[in-house]
């Protein structure tokens, strides 16, 4: 095949005729332009010129290669052909670099927290937006946090604890943490390694990885790079076209992976506000992706522009269908409600996740862990619980290995924890990962030793205090007036200012 | 009829003869100064001069040559003789002007707070001060907005949302939208074109507006801007003298108005602090026209001032009279209590509105859709709910599709919004009201479809968790001493300062 | 009788001969250093000069009269002998007085909180530390406020509210509001008339005021400001001496004081931090009064100085005396629980004050409207409620008129406001408390008409929700790492800075 | 013995051979270093070099010659051949020594709180860590200051109070105070006599302090400070030796210790987040001492340094041999559960002491004072109560002579106190604990006159009112934009900025 010069490639510059660069291969993308997720404006933009930077973090590498027809596939650039183009490095880059430069030492970070504060500074601000935003007024990602804090510990004391031991199985899968990586999507746009993080430092200490749909690497990166018999798990938005999900499950199947997660609580993606308050901050960057001609609404974020394939129709009509394509575990992620808790055991499903898609979905959702106390309930009535053919998954504001032991306490089977892993790749990489499961294994250590639980199975009910846990208040406006005027008390004075 | 020189006019400022010129025309008001509802000074300052720019925003056009017998309309003034006055501009309403420029783009709008923080912005300080204050302490204001805080959904997943449809009837009548837009006074303070920026959207997109009484607009204005067949309904403040009301009443009914919304909540206007505030900041604006030589008080804000005529003797002996001029439905604006809700109910009404006048009237009431709880369960105990000859509306605090979705899901037909589309006009005019629309519609597919309900009648109790909705929570007051003395953990620090 | 010269006076400047002057007569106080309830050191500070500026605030005119031998009243001293001192102003006090002058117009005062924070910026520090302090951490003061915010209205509407009449009889006694004046001690501090604004307002208005043991202005001077049959009652610390108590109290019945207000919540006074801090700002001041040499602790501040004579072994026992001495009612002030509030009325008692000394006295009390529950509910076993032989008063924490109307609503007679109206004098003088009354006024109408209840006897438990009262929350301590990471949402930027 | 020369011990200075100076005698380390519980790495730090000045904060005096063999205490240094070194201070230690003169005196100190102000001020930054640090994100620290705050009183009238007495018995030894001083580590971090501070002011107040296993000072330095016939008691933290524990369990019998109360709540230090990022911040100084070579984890603070012999491993098959090696009191420090608590009282001990280590351990664990209600019920089943038996204390947040009043109403015998008796003696030494234990006396003699309890029997429940003490509320997130757009309301303005 011969070479394209960059010339040739310019000249094919508008939507009659749009050719793009990607990884040094040239495409024709000009009958593509109309049915491009993310609207065709952000396409035309890179018209004939190299799209491979804007493109990198938002699709998996084969995503041009599956999507468009052969015969648009032209060729190779000439490399000498291509200008060198010197990029300028913008002052606001070149500070992040610096923050890049100055975080803490790995060794300084001691909890979860300490990985999205670094994360916080020195992510680009639209990737920042992107993964921290959720759904309107953001009540439910911090409610999910908030409710954890609602659940106090009753520990038992003097049980010899010299040994305690925190490994268990999830979906019959040995896990060395009873806590799994749970799908999040766009890695690259936090680390160019992207999940390959998260699967290197699972498969090392024998963590499960959930592998998201909307992953920045393609599925079969994500599985070359697991150790041999490491478990994978998949996470599933159901495309409108079933094929495309059958061959996709199908594959993933053969590949290995253990449990498939039906993705069942985002029909639509929410509104995420800071994400859709990006794109008016630079109008030419990832976050403009959204801005298709037609169809897709001007103002929306990252989310929706890479979600438009989701199939709102999806219903427990589908559901004979997901069996009879896969041997796989079915599990459905977005769980909430007592009734459909039950209709997923009646439908032989082997578990459910306790889930609001961390705050980014419904707004005003509560969080997983509280719909878990009546969901326990529930399950109750079908027989003695845990029941060994249906777990149950909780995941959001997990920041503590307290939070996980809270949670298997009131009935669950292991916790997943999304954003914590993936802001520990954004600021240190795969060594963030490993250093974030030493944290979770300190902090288990210590806790488990504390409260008295030697291993999971004696996390019991009665270890912890739940009673506040659906108290949902909100506070009587405060009487301005009274506390302008009203002098707090002070403490002794210095006879210096301190 | 001849001119009259603006020199003539202004041989007749005083209170022995007061002519005023208003939009081009020479009235005199001699004999009309004490019975002026904002009382005689603020007419007087205007003495022998043009009145028109402070007549404008809190009178409707016509309302000078409605109370003046015609034989005080004394004749056009003669333009050449009016000399220009060079208005100079203060610095503040320079800066003022600035603001509206640097306005966002109506595109960056995403919600309808957005609306009110340009609005807040932008507004003149005693429109602002007009719009957003509330009475006493602003306690019910803010309890508004919090009560559907405390209310959380418990969505329902799998079933097909492909479509989702948020239409509805109002009183019969149909809606695109769940939602009316309730009433509020003194439009123009805010936008030239007042009201009829609701009514011109509105109009557009088939929803139903109530026009105010105290509109600055005119009733007949506000009903003529509006398409054929778009459904109105009026809002009611029942006049001390019943000849004036049944008048109203009647022309409105003739007009074409569908509904009568009488407001039970306000035989006094309340005290709102922050429009009596105003007052001492210019003695020579809108906020002076409270002070009345008589009877009215000093210290009175602009709500007052307009609101003399409110009958504070109307009862329920007045209802049957009511039944009997107008054959619209008739339903109670701003019931609060089980036992009212019961008595419009079987005094035959065609609904009642829970609602405490936006927290303008009585401090620390209760918010509507907390009472939407008992009084639904109240009138549960007259027959099957919902009922088809009895609505009620919720008003109050509604920011959010969600909010709407939770009041309907309690019993409520549908909702009032009030502020939130007088601020959408005040930012962008008519654009921002059908701004406002096209937000609700955006929030109520996303909600709908997460919720799990595809209709309005889908929406039911079991969606939506408001065990919390009655807790009304004050703090214990903090220590303040423990809390200075404790140190708030740190986040691992970088090298350099963030 | 012969004029003593200013130098004779300085002469006996120890404390083996220790004379001053007040008001231009000169004492020899020698023998009563050691019994000086201030102990000696503050008066040794003045030993041989004129010391009425100290005296004046804290002390009735008559008490070095009262409490010192008539033979150690020397004589007038002569005022040619007397050397005008140059009164030399701090920094703070002019500052303090330009403030004085820059109050605001008493016409921009709209609220009680007003009057608190003109006096605020205009009291000398130690009379604010004196005055706003409550006992420890200061808990139980702004509970008695927060308390009345987890009251709500739930209204009735369509009631004739034409005419509303917040009149009432307190002990039988006319009041032209539901409100009466309650002792506060040491009024010249805030103001040179002191005590005398309260009677001087509260005669032309009608209102009741109850004098306090501890005034600054003797308790005849405040009789005879009193128009003919304004209704006056006594509030009472007992003495350790019995026949002071009974002359004291004897003396006032002749004087037609209508109830004796029994003080029973300070046998001791409470650890006030404001006052005794202030101790160590000046050396030399008011609250320096506290230092004795022997019995009165160094730390202790103004409150307790004057009031070691209050007798701590006062209880049930003493009650048949008191009946014994007077025919005026009898009412405990400072009762505060069912049992108490029985014993009471068992002891045939005409009422109790539900109080905890304006949270001056033991910390993390609860607030009078909240005992008030628990003890109507109490009272009710003994007969229906109400009692026309028993009242309830309620005091604390009472700003709005509102508050006033939920306590009586709950089973309360009337209300104590104590520190709003000394705020008023302080700020304004008697026209202030005049303000004060007419803001009580403009708020009952209000709020009367918008509940629905049209006199003080239509106040009945059905219009107030007190569900939350009961309520004591303190929250739960914030994740402060997550709070730091988390980033609240904004809003649409202006294009410019705001 | 001959004098070894400096010059000589510096040759000693790496792992191979390493002698250190302490206190002026020299000691081979070379084969301790492996086992020293603080890590190797900070002792070769002063490997060849004099290690006093590091050593004794955190050591006994007796530790070094205690743990290592006789023949490795190789003789005194020579003084003249130690060459001194001149002492640069920092500048922030030059700041800290000018707020150590600048400290309010003694006699300003008006609460507990302000010797806590005192010392987080002037105490070098390590030493306020280690002090103020509690585990994870501290939640447990602050809710047991919180939980007394939850407690209300509802106090008596009328009661003869001349005479309140606090004075109680605490395991049937005389104690002045219904309180006792818990044990605290590491006292000579904060002030050079560290623990002797305490011991000296109890001697002399009749208060009991219980040694802590971690103090600075030896046991025997502390006994012997003790005054004839002072009542000691003595926390322990089990070796995994049992024979060292057993030799320290009967000295302290034979040296007069009345009661030994064994640390059940800590078979593994927690991580204290502000002493680990210590490490950080000095690289040279006390918190070094964690990193370890092996073994001991590199992140974790003075805690886990000193702690490592404690044995995870303690169980209720313990418990018999404690009572068969001893015949003091035996109590259980930690207990948090009914079952717990029962477990105690049916193995015969002494009592329990309801205590989460001051939040230093498992965090989001209850109060002490919480599990009191639940621990107290549970006793009741074994018979009346209180049960001459048994006790109850209660440790953890208490600052108020209120909160002692409060846990003993509620049922405990007496409270312990750490921190805030510790915090005195860092700011004012002995005199700073002679003085806690006055403001004490102040409080409980006011608050009891106030509650209606002349002694401490008379504290019984109906005296507080605990409902709102389970109640764990987090809020509601807020809705912040909502909060952003809300203009506060505004007091009336002076005319000159204030």
């Amino acid at each position: 095949m011969s070479l394209i010069s960059a010339q040739t490639v310019a000249e094919h510059a508008s939507s009659d005729s749009c050719w793009i660069i990607v990884h040094g291969y040239v495409y024709d993308v000009t009958e593509f332009l109309p049915e491009h997720p993310g609207g065709s404006r952000i396409i035309l933009k890179y018209a004939g010129k190299d799209a491979t930077e804007a493109y990198d973090p938002i699709h998996p590498p084969d995503a041009i290669t599956t999507h468009l027809p052969k015969h648009k596939h032209l060729g190779p650039v000439d490399p000498k052909t291509v200008v060198k183009v010197e990029k300028v490095l913008s002052e606001e880059e070149k500070k992040r670099q610096e923050l890049v430069a100055a975080r803490p030492s790995i060794d300084e970070i001691v909890n979860l927290h300490d990985f999205e504060a670094v994360a916080k500074a020195i992510l680009p601000p639209k990737a920042w937006a992107y993964y921290s935003s959720a759904s309107d007024d953001e009540i439910t990602i911090r409610e999910n946090r908030a409710a954890y804090q609602r659940i106090w510990f009753r520990p038992r004391v003097l049980r010899d604890v010299s040994v305690v031991n925190w490994s268990t199985t999830i979906l019959g899968y040995k896990s060395s943490l009873p806590v799994y990586i749970s799908a999040t999507a766009l890695g690259k746009l936090g680390h160019p390694d992207g999940e390959l993080n998260l699967t290197r430092a699972a498969g090392k200490h024998g963590v499960i990885q959930m592998i998201p749909t909307l992953a920045s690497c393609s599925f079969d990166e994500i599985v070359d790079a697991a150790v041999p018999n490491q478990t994978l798990f998949l996470q599933l938005y159901v495309n409108r076209d079933r094929e495309i999900t059958k061959r996709y499950v199908q594959h993933a199947e053969k590949r290995g992976v253990k449990a498939l997660f039906i993705t069942v609580d985002a029909p639509q993606l929410g509104r995420r506000e800071k994400d859709m308050r990006m794109k008016f901050v630079d109008e030419g960057g990832v976050a403009k992706v959204q801005e298709g001609d037609s169809g897709v609404k001007k103002d929306e974020g990252v989310a929706r522009a890479i979600s438009s394939f989701i199939d709102p129709s999806l219903s427990w009509k589908d559901i004979p269908w997901f069996k009879s394509i896969t041997n796989m575990h079915i599990v459905l992620k977005g769980v909430a409600t007592p009734a459909d808790a039950l209709m997923a055991y009646d439908y032989g499903l082997s578990g459910i996740v306790l889930s609001n898609h961390g705050g980014r979905q419904l707004d005003t959702a509560r969080s997983g862990v509280e719909n878990l106390i009546d969901i326990v309930a529930a399950l109750k009535t079908r027989g003695p619980w845990p029941n060994p053919r249906f777990a149950i998954f909780v995941d959001g504001g997990v920041r503590r290995a307290s939070d996980v032991l809270k949670a298997i306490a009131l009935g669950a089977s292991a916790v997943g924890v999304g954003r914590a892993f993936m802001y520990s790749f954004c600021a240190y990489g795969q060594e963030g990962v490993e250093k974030a499961f030493q944290i979770f294994r300190d902090e288990l250590e210590m806790n488990m030793r504390l409260i008295g639980a030697r291993s999971i199975d004696e996390l019991t009910p009665d270890l912890v205090d739940a009673s506040g846990l659906h108290a949902h208040v909100g506070l009587t406006p405060t009487d301005n007036l009274y506390n302008t005027t009203y002098q707090p008390l002070a403490l002794a004075q210095f006879r210096t200012k301190l």
